[in-house]
């Protein structure tokens, strides 16, 4: 029980039922059906604030793309934070979510030119620009529009975080940002073109990073390069060191506090005027969210148990995906003792399961279980795999429920394959 | 050259201009814009009538999970097929399609009791068992519903399909079906039930399998409890050996032909007087489409190359699922030699490419590439990570093209989460 506030102190069990922030999780389920996403709100406000009190100067730019939807955007932007998007559909969200452009950063080895232009006409804070070319179509096209875009390099400080190889983004070998070494010249470069003006320093190292340690690491390279900046004249107003910072997923697992990230890269960044930017994604919403299915059959293979759920691999891929671990727990616990058995989902592929030869609470068919910390990647990544409607997701506050997507229907998945 | 007819027979280039049954892709690319899906409609009825024409006596059922666009599906009906589903979802979409619900056939193993009531009003074909509770809340809706399931078993051959671990269905530790050494005595309770009336048996060993020999071990295994169940009085109408066959992904691949599977195993069913049923998805849509995607930026890391193009793993989850390799080819073929890069997205992750170290045509900003054999297991994988709006979906047939499915908006992205 008390292991289940590690992962959010808004979870609590009442007489054997799980809460968030008040409201039954058993009755959202019956209320909203399953696979249902519940987030908490004021977690998501809570880590906010945590992020602004260990950095006050900072802005605090939350990842749009762990969880866009506008409704968890805005709660950030209640906050007093901006956004770190990655594409134009981000954008939009951040725009519908009230968010202030000018607090707004745009990263992405991608963007297209119809992105590029709808972020120049909203004047966004910074694009943090990922190579040469980049920088070119970005000044062609501010010129085009009459307009200046701010820019960030991003740069590849060429550290190990760690972590899953697909989110570590900041190793020499990877498609992102510009190696540091290059760096020097790519900012000459930027700087010689009419209508960029350079104001900032971008690098983001990895995903779900325990370790704070190549933080610091990749900071010193960062100000080492802001330094030499500054001697060539440049005005780096801004520097941005991402986001990353991981969160507890297993059991056993501690993570990091934004004041452990702020004591390691604090002093490193004390002779420094430009002001800090992060981008927290992950760490923002990982542990707000969680998503209750329900167990739909039990199949004892003698050799193997499955409990199969009506959660599958399209709601929640990081199983599947990065063979990601996220902890079960009971909606309704009940002292029927533990089993060890796969949970999977309704998928037809060996790949769909949420857990494998996981200690768990005995279950019954129709018993809901919560996935824990799946605030994160989670809704973002779904797809309607096997023709199966997207969940819906509610947020919770203080009691309070709110729908902040409607479940897809039939209909929906044809919407736009009309026959 | 020849290499592509290898993939598909309606693509070819004229005068270096890749064509897809008379269609030229680089307009279609400028029309409906990209990341875009682009099929092959009498690629499609071929290998259908293949099947058809290799099993005579069979029903072939397009595995519609393979992709579930109804105008897909409503080529296959044309073509004389059924559809094997999965879903509530894909149930809806065959009768979109048209598809007379007589020749559907249901398996999966987290049937809801919505999906369940579903089909059963629908009066499908035949409900693909996968376990004794299935049976048990089958037999008792059917009696609710005043109606009779008719019902195959799934059961587990155990052989090994030498494919990808995630798409390996049918052996013992997999969530699918019930072992086969345990079937004699699931068929016998299935007789006992009232409102359930056994007419099949069903397996399904794996998918993107290229040789033939898993599929004689398993049917022989399957004949054998066929045999056993008519000694015992049953009467099994229905022998369903699932899907399966492989593509051409490599350019070193040669996939079997129907054929070539009819051949395989035609001996050992001779003496089966039920009628044979197939599941193939991939070997019906898989070389049908191609998803073409354009060049955004390129990027020379010195030590590599990088292809950043518009399509991601948003688009295409396969590389970055299961390591799958798909073949690109330039859609205007220019002689400018060749370059080993990666192809990358524009998705914030490593993991998101489609290509690692290939030799490609060198290309330039603005330049389209198809990317092979994605009719199968894109689209119908798809998500809208990073808040990108899913691509359009184009069927041509003899230089005819039309809109089967319309490219996702902004708007789109929050339709359901209006704030
Ligand atoms: C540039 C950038 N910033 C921030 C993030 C957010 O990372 P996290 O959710 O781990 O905090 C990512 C994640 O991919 C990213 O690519
Ligand atoms: C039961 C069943 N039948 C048919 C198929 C289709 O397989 P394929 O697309 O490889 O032909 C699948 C794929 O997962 C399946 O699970």
């Amino acid at each position: 029980m008390e292991l289940l506030k590690e992962y959010n102190p808004y979870l609590e069990y009442k007489d054997g039922e799980l809460y968030m922030e008040g409201v039954s999780l058993k009755e959202l389920a019956q209320e909203y059906g399953t696979p249902l996403y519940v987030y908490s709100a004021s977690y998501i406000r809570d880590r906010i604030r945590e992020y602004r009190k260990a950095f006050p100067e900072a802005l605090v730019c939350y990842a749009v793309k762990a969880n866009f939807n506008p409704h968890i955007i805005q709660i950030a932007k209640e906050e007093g934070a901006g956004a770190d998007i990655v594409s134009g559909g981000e954008l939009h969200a951040c725009l519908l979510a009230g968010m202030d452009p000018k607090k707004i950063v745009y990263a992405g080895v991608g963007k297209t030119i119809q992105e590029l232009e709808y972020a120049l006409r909203e004047d966004i804070l910074m694009f943090n620009v990922e190579s040469l070319m980049e920088l070119d179509v970005l000044n062609e096209l501010a010129g085009r529009l009459g307009r200046k875009a701010r820019v960030a390099i991003r740069v590849n400080p060429d550290v190990d975080p760690k972590t899953h190889p697909y989110i570590s983004t900041g190793m020499k070998k990877s498609k992102f940002g510009v190696d540091i070494k290059t760096a020097k010249e790519v900012y000459e470069y930027a700087r010689s073109l009419k209508n960029i003006e350079v104001v900032g320093i971008h690098c983001h190292i990895g995903s779900q990073i325990l370790d704070i340690s190549p933080y610091i690491e990749a900071v010193q390279k960062v100000v080492e390069l802001y330094e030499y900046l500054e001697n060539k004249g440049f005005n780096i107003q801004y520097l941005d060191v991402g986001g990353g910072l991981g969160i507890k997923y297993k059991p056993e697992q501690a993570a990091p506090h934004p004041s452990d990230l702020a004591q390691a890269i604090g002093p490193i960044l004390k002779g420094v005027r430009a002001r800090l930017v992060l981008e927290p994604g992950r760490s923002i919403v990982g542990n707000a969210g969680l998503l209750i299915t329900q167990v739909q059959f039990l199949k004892d293979k003698g050799h193997k148990h499955f409990i199969i759920v009506d959660a599958g691999m399209n709601d929640l891929v990081r199983p599947a995906m990065y063979e990601a671990y996220h902890h079960i727990v009971p909606v309704v616990y009940k002292d029927t003792g533990y089993l060890k058995a796969d949970v999977v989902g309704p998928i037809c592929e060996t790949g769909d399961f949420l857990a494998l030869d996981r200690e768990i609470q005995r279950v019954e068919r129709g018993d809901y279980l919560a996935v824990l910390s799946a605030g994160a990647y989670g809704f973002a990544m779904s797809s309607q795999y096997n023709a199966r409607p997207r969940a819906c997701e509610v947020l919770v506050e203080k009691g309070q429920v709110r729908v902040i997507r409607e479940r897809e229907s039939y209909e929906d998945l044809f919407e736009k394959a009309r026959v």
